[in-house]
């Protein structure tokens, strides 16, 4: 019979999830004294490390998502904290008080006393020829985000939601971006009045029951070709961005298997200390839904971390949570 | 008859405070095409410009507080606000919806259709000799913020509230400072775990029933007096640093004109999306309480920012808030 040892690490605070919400995490739990790790399943940085530019984080007037992140990927480990990537945590336990087991896809086990969940989220995707190529040249998954980029240019806004319609119209009303939203359906979804606002704008110009099957550029987009999936007629846009609006994916598989109260899209529920329906268990960033800025990460980030630390300390959290 | 006609100033979003939360909103506001001032008592920058440095802000490893609200200001004029400081708003009323007036002391008025209330706080001090001279140079108000500067030194602890408790804790648990804790009264206020750790831990040393009468110290602190309020005996004491945890006064002079719900330390209650009990008001920092961090403000002001555009945009907010 042959043992297999596999490695077995202890923490003070794990975080899961090494974007903006869990960097900043690991810099304050770090800060505090707790010995701390972020687990990452790629490398740390996140979402926000594929941005070619940040415009709006404070303090930054423009800086690369990858140059952003590897500032704060380096802030925490001078403060102290281990980051341990191309590591996936596929299952977390909560043994007992102060004994919460992650356990990774090699099985490794890294036990913690508290927890803090930053797993963030993941564009939805068209699937279509060119998205990837030119994302971050003109294909974008956040209008706040880019949209100063395109002023007074034209560009496609894909999706009905009301995410989608907030995007066609700050595009259009605010950027003054001549606007072309292509959406599978013929109805738009979402609230009334912002549906009536996209409808009633004449320089949104609307394509419905159609949708994108490529998007055509060398360096950067240059147009989209649409089909219409009642007709299948093909045609040709030229626009200089395409912003894709058909939604986010929480990454919520580990809260769903430590059965965390989730909302009905699918985000952690927390309270304002980033407390989830699980003692020991804190989130924060994207995954906890809310608006997905770097700026909101960091704040609930560090919230997160001092609330963890003042559980170890001594079992200071809320008695009814969310 | 003599008419004076004094001055009268349309915006979409006025933000009133010029610190991390209101930089950050204004930044926000201003990027989404919103006409956007942010109108501050005294210089922009608030609290933090007065800390001599910041290592917990995400991305910058260490910068001085003024330095980073430097950036943060010209971040905010870059995207486009209007900075109207050494300007006091003394009322806002709402005259009706999208219409709220803001009128400063010298009777100027800011008309805006949705406000950020951005405040603050300030700290409560002792009013002793020497605290403001030595501000910066060891004395500190905020032991997360400046703790880690005094690792295996001797500092004093000032109060007997759970923050002034976990401060003791942390400076010596984490950072294995020497701790010298004086309270005014003989018994410690806050939660009993936290009263317990303090009481049990040999290395906090308690000065009971005894105030600071002075700090000591030329370019940074060297020594506190402390006196006895019973025996009004005096004794110089030792020691680097002053962590003065005697609270913070939450700025809420206009949220309590506006009739804003408060909580019970006088922090205004907002929701998860920076909505407070009023239509079209929203507020951001540490004026909302919780973890008064930049990190947690840049956040809030964020996330204010974009509720407040959408509440312009089509009337978009919650129903029930708080």
């Amino acid at each position: 019979m042959v043992i297999v040892l596999s490695g077995f690490f202890e923490y003070d605070i794990i975080i899961v999830g090494g974007g903006a919400a869990g960097l900043s995490a690991a810099i304050y739990s770090a800060r505090y004294g707790m010995k701390t790790a972020i687990i990452e399943e790629k490398v740390t940085g996140g979402l926000s490390s594929t941005s070619p530019l940040i415009e709006n984080y404070p303090g930054f007037k423009a800086i690369s998502g990858m140059d952003l992140m590897d500032k704060m990927r380096e802030h925490a480990e001078t403060a102290g904290a281990k980051i341990i990537e191309i590591t996936k945590i596929v299952d977390i336990t909560i043994e007992k008080k102060y004994r919460i087991k992650c356990t990774s896809e090699n099985e490794e086990q890294y036990y913690c006393k508290a927890c803090i969940l930053a797993m963030g989220t993941k564009h939805r995707k068209l699937n279509v020829l060119g998205e990837e190529k030119l994302a971050g040249r003109g294909v974008s998954y956040c209008s706040t985000c880019d949209g100063p980029f395109f002023k007074n240019k034209k560009v496609a806004v894909v999706g009905g939601s009301n995410n989608a319609c907030l995007s066609a119209r700050y595009l259009n009303e605010n950027l003054e971006a001549v606007v072309n939203l292509v959406h599978r359906r013929r109805e738009l979804r979402g609230e009334e009045f912002l549906k009536e606002a996209v409808k009633s704008n004449p320089n949104i110009k609307k394509y419905w029951d159609s949708v994108i099957q490529e998007i055509k550029g060398q360096d950067s987009v240059q147009s989209i070709v649409i089909r219409n999936v009642k007709t299948n007629e093909l045609q040709e846009i030229p626009v200089d961005g395409v912003f894709i609006n058909i939604g986010e994916i929480p990454q919520n598989e580990l809260a769903k298997k430590l059965g965390l109260k989730l909302d009905d899209e699918g985000y952690i529920l927390v309270n304002r200390r980033q407390e989830t329906s699980k003692d020991g268990i804190y989130a924060a960033g994207d995954i906890t839904g809310g608006f997905l800025q770097i700026s909101v990460g960091v704040g609930e980030g560090a919230t997160a971390a001092v609330n963890a630390f003042l559980y170890i300390q001594g079992g200071w959290y809320s008695e009814s949570k969310i």
